[in-house]
């Protein structure tokens, strides 16, 4: 099965501590490179796991908050540097054209880089033959928007045992994956049902950065394979996570719940948490299939 | 002796590698802290080696290339968070402030934070009682300019031995300090020079930031006891140095020969060069007091 998977370079939350970095993750989608939030060291931490940078084509950035974006001007001055900046888009929250771009122009030869400013709103900002990404609007102290990759239906497999069987030559078999039935030359019909196999589903994954719990994320991550749901807090600061519009480890294992996806992974950890296990146990008393990030870890979606 | 010393928080150049972080550095002079540049990452360099944030008074920007300055936003925001930013002052090129201050401004709560912005030439941007800082202009692909941290003569020693056989009084030290003769009850004048020992000579440090290898540099830099000189290059890349402006350990070493400085300590390697000691090794056949820095140590000046 070609690639969807994630992987964490930091899983910091405002203040980066000696044992994580500020947020980013890279999604590999069938060989394709997606960032998510680049904070700063993000090209460090790419450096470190060795990440193709030659396979980068987009950054979506949450919000402008510089533990999710600080990275990007560093970053995109490396690409620069080596040459490799031609291709990259950057969907980045519209205020991010005032404060950000101004730097990134003056650092990185940015000619050759697209900016594709996105408004707070529910929107499709990326979309081609195989995947459709959408915002999903968050409540932080700023306009914060989470992401959604969702795979689109594949075409059917081909099933050479049936075509064999009843002599439809290679030419055919694209007609037949799109839905073609093969007339054989006595007449016969045969179905494409017939001569195929369905194709595996198509996967989603669901980034949900900084925001205060919210149910309407519930519904727009239903069924999600993989969620990603901040949990910066344990429960017994929810009154901390309300104040500065974040979530805690139950509350976003309760939307996991809600949502019935397939599996959650938290992260955004305060530094007051010398390890995360706490978190951990916490999510995993009420949706049990779930996982904590780490920088340098691999999830399938 | 009050501390004057610096401290390496990263000496690679443009590109960051594993092993090396964009250039910073700590000044720890007579218990406040002034940093040189802040590369990307520099708030983790920080964390990692223990450094006091809340001693942090002074910032100091040689230029706008983001391997010097990419560390700011994010280092400010941190302070923010910390509730540390009331005494920090940004001495910056001017054009810093259309490019960089914008997103601290977004960020940092930066009402209290005092831009101080240069411009290109040989200045004294920052002067006390104790000390004072002038910049000196490179060549470089952009404005930028070395920093010379000159400490100001101190006021000479009392002599315990002398002042007690001529019966000074306490309450006069400060006075004779500062060349007042002591008169004695019988009218005898001792002049103050004989109750007094010299005060150590006042120290001082060079930073030379990104340049091709400059004579007015030498003569600038006359005799400081620690000269930090970027060296890119080894002499075998001299036509990519010059093409670059940047300079080969050997024109360091050659500066600070004519420049007869105490000790001499290089950095900002190019990422080609696994180890430094085909560096270190050219430099020291010109200037052999001569180290290399590395993140996390620690020189007297």
């Amino acid at each position: 099965m070609e690639p969807f998977k994630v992987t964490i370079l930091g899983c910091a939350s405002a203040k980066p501590t000696p044992r994580h970095m500020p947020t980013s993750q890279i999604i590999d989608f069938r060989g394709n490179l997606f960032m998510i939030d680049c904070g700063e060291g993000t090209q460090i931490q790419i450096m470190k796991y060795g990440i193709k940078l030659s396979r980068l084509r987009r950054i979506f950035i949450s919000h402008l908050h510089g533990d999710h974006c600080f990275g990007l001007p560093g970053l995109l001055s490396t690409l620069s540097l080596m040459g490799l900046n031609g291709e990259i888009t950057i969907h980045l929250p519209e205020e991010g054209m005032r404060v950000l771009k101004p730097l990134i122009d003056y650092s990185s030869h940015a000619q050759d880089i697209t900016f594709a400013p996105y408004s707070y709103g529910n929107n499709i900002i990326y979309e081609d033959d195989t995947i459709a990404v959408n915002t999903m609007p968050l409540r932080h102290r700023l306009p914060c928007c989470g992401f959604v990759f969702r795979e689109k239906p594949k075409l059917p497999h081909i099933n050479r045992a049936m075509t064999d069987f009843h002599g439809v030559p290679t030419c055919m078999f694209n007609r037949i994956k799109n839905g073609e039935d093969f007339v054989k030359p006595d007449g016969t019909v045969v179905p494409w049902q017939r001569l195929t196999t369905d194709a595996e589903p198509p996967r989603s994954y669901a980034f949900i950065s900084d925001t205060l719990p919210l149910k309407a994320v519930a519904s727009e991550v239903k069924g999600v394979d993989l969620l990603y749901h901040e949990a910066t807090f344990a429960e017994s600061e929810a009154e901390r996570a309300k104040q500065t519009c974040h979530t805690t480890a139950a509350q976003a294992a309760n939307i996991a719940k809600s949502a019935d996806v397939g599996r959650l992974i938290i992260g955004h950890y305060s530094s007051r948490y010398d390890e995360e296990l706490e978190l951990l146990n916490e999510a995993r008393a009420i949706f049990p299939n779930t996982d904590l990030t780490y920088e340098g870890m691999t999830f399938d979606v």
